[in-house]
């Protein structure tokens, strides 16, 4: 059988939000399998915020896309054609697929996680495909490393998260609520506020566009702020740091609200509350801790068979050629939990 | 005998760089003695840049200096009366004794490490009092905490330190060759670059007023920064993230190219680079070691004594009616070493 793949390429670098300029979009004949090969139909791309550091040149933890090669994006797809022992055909996977319809993998690459072309089997029946890229993914790992290890949350201590209705945001705060935690999200529309608190559980939510963030956090967090799991950075950043307590920890996930600028980036002018409360402010990023990666997804698994923990929202598009418009919605604010497409 | 005390009090909160019209100078008489009081003379006021912060109002890790109240200031000085028997005339001391002459203590609480009436008795015969204001005291302390406990500097980093030629800062970059670690320090005159390569044996220092910052860096940090000692934030902070290593970690000390600005402070716009790097900033105070103290002074008198330490250059000023000017070289960086101020 012969498959035709539309797919996205990087053709140049943005300066602020991505313009379709910036994309190629082309179709091409994947060729005829040869021996040890396995071809992946892409079933749901994921779109992260960290796609948009990758299209920018420059040091970063991980290489730019190259100019001319295909979007680098996480996917779930299934295995449709298979001349390698260890993948059969209907199996599913996740890896880094790319924003395209097909991949074609060699097997022996495929099968060595410390291999780019890794391929993870997924087990379907035990959740469904979406939560892989969600929950049991990336953004679940990203959830439960950095705030178990980074934001070391206490029975009792106050935390916040930005991007409280994401796909991390959410984990991160139910998480802190299994810990014991006083939990306030921030989010930046009604109804993801609404989720936070009647759906997630968490005990409160402020809506950044239409309440004074200061004085919200104040009336929301009566204890000072003990961690702070940050995904958005700029004014809020700056805000959350004059109300944190003693020895607070601040974990840095992301600063989506500084992705597409094209001035300088706002540095958090409130940084000396760093020394004022003796606190710390660290880094994270999830792949430190693949080697862990299975305990914390059969432990997250467990919390979802018991109800404990909900998956985020899952708002899936549909068409490769709306891979930019569905991207841009990770900027605008448009999507609700984690965002899909469906090639 | 009876004693004229001129004294420092705080008139009124700065706008920028503390002015005259900001500090009131007054003589008042001393009262004799009454049973269980202490007089202690000020030989040697100690300037540091956390005064600033001390003038101004609102949340800090220490109450504002209240108007109308004698300035704050860390001090050494010589017992001339006593009617406590735990203090006899000659004892020398250390302690909050404020920007004056002479300080009247109640014994008992002169006697209470947690009271900040505390007088700490030192012995001269083992280094000179003024080192119990730079080495041996705050900023000794500060170093030694900070670099050790924070920094975790292991052989073979690289170091790099600002406000090298300053009683914190050249204390840290001697300890931290002690370590085994290659040592950069930044300094703003080419008396104190030299100054810390000739005489404490830095790797290199950089002349952050005539040379580019970024190159010399890159020069004089072949492998990269795995740990930054700050003491001045502001646009050099900013720079040495760019170049900071995997896991590096900075220890946020003081930022005194900051203390003085009327406009809002500039924050650290490359602190994502702590994510890129999965790094950490930490902001440190000295007190929180106070029950360790003992132990720090007692390794570090070791070093001194073995020569593997020099204690920072003194520079004396004199005359209590010159406190201002004074304090005011430190954020000129007109000091050099530890600014103190004989009475």
């Amino acid at each position: 059988m012969s498959y035709s793949n539309t797919r996205v390429l990087l053709a140049s670098r943005p300066v602020g939000l991505p313009k379709p300029e910036n994309l190629t979009i082309e179709t091409v004949e994947i060729p005829p399998l040869t021996a040890g090969q396995v071809l992946v139909k892409t079933s749901l791309i994921s779109l992260d915020p960290a796609m948009r550091g990758w299209m920018n040149e420059g040091k970063s933890y991980a290489p730019p896309i190259g100019i001319g090669e295909v979007f680098r994006a996480l996917a779930a797809g299934q295995v449709v054609e298979s001349q390698h022992p260890a993948f059969a055909v209907g199996d599913y996977v996740t890896g880094v697929l790319g924003a395209q319809q097909y991949v074609l993998r060699e097997g022996d690459a495929a099968q060595d996680p410390a291999n780019p072309a890794y391929l993870l089997k997924v087990d379907t029946s035990l959740a469904p495909l979406e939560t892989y890229l969600a929950t049991l993914g990336m953004p679940g790992m990203t959830a439960y490393f950095g705030l178990l290890d980074t934001g070391q949350p206490q029975p009792g201590n106050t935390v916040v998260v930005s991007g409280a209705a994401g796909a991390v945001g959410s984990v991160v705060g139910q998480i802190a609520k299994l810990k014991g935690c006083r939990v306030v999200g921030i989010a930046g529309d009604q109804a993801k506020v609404e989720y936070c608190v009647k759906e997630l559980g968490f005990d409160a939510c402020i809506n950044y566009k239409t309440e004074d963030v200061a004085a919200a956090l104040r009336t929301a967090c009566p204890k000072g702020i003990d961690v702070y799991f940050d995904n958005v950075g700029g004014d809020i950043l700056d805000t959350v740091l004059l109300q944190i307590n003693l020895k607070a920890r601040i974990v840095i996930c992301g600063a989506i609200s500084q992705y597409n600028n094209t001035a300088p980036a706002k540095g958090p002018a409130n940084y000396m509350m760093l020394l004022v409360n003796r606190a710390r402010m660290e880094g994270i990023l999830v792949g430190d801790n693949a080697a862990r990666f299975g305990d914390a997804a059969r432990e997250m698994a467990g919390w979802l068979r018991e109800g404990k923990l909900t998956s985020p929202k899952v708002q899936t598009e549909h068409g490769i050629e709306n891979f930019l418009p569905t991207l841009n919605k990770l900027f605008s604010g448009e999507n609700f939990g984690k965002l899909v497409l469906a090639p």
